[in-house]
């Protein structure tokens, strides 16, 4: 499962979910339960999908979902028993109807159901600094230590042995076991992610995670998003220096080392024994094999191949950026 | 009006005031009353001015002050009504005499006057966190939310419908409507601006305030310094992600997309619908046309003209970026 | 003395020692007591020293310890009254055997014997916020000013005249007098030095403490690590702007001028009046001369000699950065 917290608020009547984006369908039994918004190869007669561009072509005409959001182009594309529901932005109607589903997901303010640790279950359990705040659905493994004015805010879940510093503000979090987090990070907010318009942009639901793997370390000030469709993830035994921001959907694979003030862009997939050197930013959805090492400053814009030296900007064969500096 | 908070401590004696700063003029009619520190414009018979720049020649010639800081080579350009206060260093002694004007503007310490917000009218009012502080002279409109340790220092106005996280301190700040802060940001404190000196740098007074206009969001971990002698401003609808530094002065347009890690120095000014990457920096006083895209991790040290893509460090036409890094 | 806070826990028998790194070594007065571990010339008869590298064989020929912590190749350089103890890893055992003496060095925990600063001396002597803390070993001199929510965890001297703002971290740091410190900072932790390790990482200990001088101002959100083996040193009259990451046992001259977003690298060594602009970063292990500016957005990755003005990534001399970037 994506995200074991958001919680699905369906069924909904298709009715009301096309009214929500301002449509107004003739002929349509407007009764008919929809369970959940689902992608179009996951979807069953139980669900609302969406296709929004011909690379998903093939999975578009053979989805199982009844409904699908789609434009005048792609409609006919779809199989005749799923009936196409023309709109104008089809990611920003499919934003709308998952906001309906899961609108924890859309929700970022605090979290004002929190209570000061004393009055939790975890008070006899854990090791506390001072002014601590525990948010509803927290689970806390055993042997754990959370920092003074730390605020666990909800939706999160902690292993064994972990050690979290003072100042931290983590949500829609899983932790797993001998993880150490040090001060002032922001863990599990969403990301920077949303639809611009000129009058108020349209933010886009987050609906997944951050899940942070055993042994990893996150050093001070790291801000870490979770993910809109998909988790951002940390590699188990991956040790994250001082300053780092992780954008939403990132992945990171184990053993890695990311020295200070690197920052990862959106959905973009780092391998495992990866070392980053200090400042590196990597840019958006590109895939970093294994092995890769990637000097200090450097600015990645393409993809990496496993077992390979990068330094510059844009980021190219260590060799070569040498040569070219002499 | 440039900052609604400072309070004018004026007027002060001529006398007093070139006391201050180590002058002793003879024939000077030292009961004359000042009511302003204003610069070479907008100064009238009963403010003091400066003039310390022949770039300012012709305003200079202009003044209506009868008093102006400047030194031997640029006194000549000012009119006869105006006495020349002849100093070693033209702007170290304009600090020195705004700070008497505006003693508050010089002195960032922490705010020793806020209460516990549960002492204070905003209790029934807004939706507060947990150890939330409010100084004075705050003011918070309808529909608000503030997180948990959040400190609202001296000198705040909050409009309507703002959702403020927690763990962030603002001070000189007014927030319009519709605004979201997430977390750890730091708003409307002093730049980074001084006199360096062996002993001891000077700083100067920082009498603007930061102005975030209305449907904005700024990221986890924002520092957003107030101005000098201007207002930082960030323009309605622009979006900021995490980490991002704006230093003292700056002024960002409508509509504008700024992704983490991105640093702006000093009093540049930055147009409508810019995009810029993450962790690109953009050096002091520079101008950033409207509907420009930086591309992220670029170094700009020149002004951009509107419409324009610029990538790279120093940042160039982003065509000639990619064709000079194939 | 490097640091006057850590405790050394010995003497410890040598037997104990070299148990505690898995050796077994025939023939040793295993009762013979150890003092200390120290570098191949301060250790004494009493100490415990460590050779690792052939850059080091002149003063391991000379040194005074009885045991020595080295490998096959090495341990032939060693004088006959000092008995090698061969392991696969020097570094990784001295390690080991440091933590052993200083166990407070290695733990990074939240510090959980504070005190609100209610229940301590300090509360009728310096100003401070609301929901401050105090750890033991601290002393705080006159007319100080300590932000609400910070935290001021064990073995931290603050001289006079300091300024300290709201939700900092402090720990392990001598700051000297009229210091001012702005906000959301974590300064004194140890910094990222480990051995990197499949299965789990081995972090090192870091023995030294940060060490701020008189006058300096250090900006929101810096992180401070403090040294390994060194202490982290910032030089008088020396500012940072906001968002600096400083690493473990850099030091930092007089009358230094660093601006926002700057990173430096572990162990790296800045001069007197350098000037560094925004974003810039400088990797570990480099000698950065006095008088150097380095401009806004420069990547360092080489030693800079005095007096010197370098841009660019790789920095190189600004006028040859301007006339290639024409």
């Amino acid at each position: 499962m994506l995200n074991p917290f958001f919680k699905n608020h369906g069924p909904f009547k298709i009715s009301e979910l096309i009214k929500s984006i301002g449509l107004n369908i003739q002929n349509l039994n407007s009764n008919h339960e929809i369970h959940d918004i689902k992608d179009l190869s996951s979807s069953n007669e139980n669900d609302i999908t969406f296709y929004h561009s011909k690379k998903y072509r093939d999975v578009a005409q053979k989805t199982e979902a009844l409904y699908c959001l789609t434009n005048e182009v792609l409609k006919n594309d779809l199989p005749e028993r799923c009936t196409p529901l023309i709109v104008k932005n089809v990611l920003v109607s499919t934003s709308k109807i998952t906001s309906i589903f899961y609108p924890e997901s859309i929700n970022d303010d605090f979290d004002e159901t929190v209570l000061t640790v004393n009055d939790t279950e975890f008070v006899s359990k854990v090791i506390f600094g001072k002014n601590v705040l525990i948010g509803k659905n927290v689970s806390i493994g055993s042997n754990c230590k959370i920092g003074h004015n730390t605020i666990i805010e909800k939706n999160v879940n902690i292993g064994d042995n972990c050690s979290i510093g003072s100042n931290n503000i983590i949500r829609n979090t899983i932790i797993k076991n001998n993880v150490k987090i040090l001060d002032n990070c922001v863990i599990g907010k969403h990301g920077f992610g949303f639809f611009p318009s000129k009058d108020k942009n349209l933010r886009y639901p987050h609906i997944g995670v951050v899940l942070i793997n055993e042994n990893c370390e996150i050093g001070c000030g790291a801000t870490i998003d979770r993910g809109s469709m998909s988790n951002t993830i940390i590699g188990r035994n991956t040790y994250l220096d001082n300053q780092i921001h992780i954008a939403h959907n990132v992945k990171i694979g184990e053993n890695s080392i990311i020295a200070g003030q690197v920052g990862i862009a959106g959905s973009s997939i780092i391998g495992n024994n990866v070392k980053i050197g200090g400042q590196a930013g990597i840019s958006g959805h590109l895939k970093i094999g294994n092995n890769v090492e990637i000097g200090g400053g450097s600015g990645v814009i393409r993809n990496i191949p496993d077992n390979t030296k990068v330094m510059g900007y844009p980021a190219k064969n260590i060799r070569e950026f040498l040569r070219d500096n002499k």
